[in-house]
């Protein structure tokens, strides 16, 4: 009789990611269909979403809310003229809301006051994010952008790092519309800061 | 420096699940934004999915093509009086031939000829099923038009759980959207047979 419990793969070693599974050359035996007995196909996991490194608050004591909130809102503002904008409410009031409500997460959880968690409870950013179809794509703008404004707005050089090691695995959970078996990609720190050194 | 290097926590043993993580009670010592240091939060996984066990030719040998397919077709009958009936096509002849194509399927799956990898190749699911947004409720209700299927088709009682043992986990892969952190509930076949036993 099948034991359908739950495989935890990672105690048997019997685990593969859609990503592996996709890149494996054809075998020679192909899986043959209806056999003379039932075919066991491993557990499978997709995205191991990577540690997110949490700011210290010297990114806060550096640039104060103000700046925080003029960055989120630079940021939106490139994100309007994107795909990414559809993403967001069309009702200009519900759109400053909506900005207003990230920026009140990055001046928290850079340091600041907790003028997010008073107004609007714990952040569980990816549940808050589950209404919104969001693909892998997205979140490559979203980065992309911000990588945009960071330039645009003279994000202090040497807080870049510490800044950009957050968002960009924070940006990965955020994905809720999986269109593809690609891994997730990175953009590591050491391969993008030349993008940001100054002449 | 932060090692940003994707971290295969199965080898560390630091790895949550979103489920896990959303059903911890509350610490005492919350999560504290902006500290001295950098606060790592450690790596997530959402989905394991669970081994699918695809079936023996029995099934094939006791119902035979023709069955299979008015299988498929009362299925997807059942289904497009439900939401999931918008994720096909509108139009009739397109919906004609996602059917077909559906019935294909199961018949090679279940032991029969090469009827659908000779036509459309090799059947890669997860994949093909990546256009169309699926998300957990769809998935419900695919798995319960399919449990009322079987019922109503009179499928042969000695092949009930090979069958369902296979398309309860398998239907999870097509799962594309996440909406909740919920695990993806299970309905093993131990706990839904009395629902198929004859009078």
């Amino acid at each position: 009789m099948q034991n359908n419990r739950q495989n935890n793969s990672c105690q048997n070693g019997k685990i593969n990611s859609f990503t592996q599974v996709n890149q494996m050359q054809k075998q020679p035996n192909k899986f043959r269909f209806g056999g003379e007995d039932v075919r066991v196909v491993n557990s499978m996991i997709d995205i191991i979403y990577p540690p997110v490194p949490f700011p210290s608050n010297k990114i806060y004591k550096a640039l104060g809310e103000v700046k925080i909130r003029e960055m989120v809102d630079h940021h939106h503002q490139l994100l309007l003229n994107t795909k990414v904008g559809k993403l967001f409410p069309a009702n200009e009031e519900a759109l400053k809301m909506a900005i207003d409500k990230s920026a009140d997460f990055f001046v928290e959880a850079l340091g600041g006051d907790d003028v997010f968690t008073s107004a609007h409870g714990e952040p569980h950013l990816r549940m808050r994010h589950f209404k919104i179809p969001i693909d892998e794509s997205d979140r490559e703008i979203w980065l992309a952008m911000y990588k945009k404004t960071l330039k645009e707005i003279s994000f202090p050089e040497e807080h870049l790092e510490e800044f950009w090691n957050w968002i960009e695995p924070l940006s990965i959970r955020m994905i809720n519309r999986r269109t593809n078996m690609d891994e997730i990609k990175r953009h590591h720190w050491h391969e993008i800061k030349s993008g940001f050194v100054s002449a």
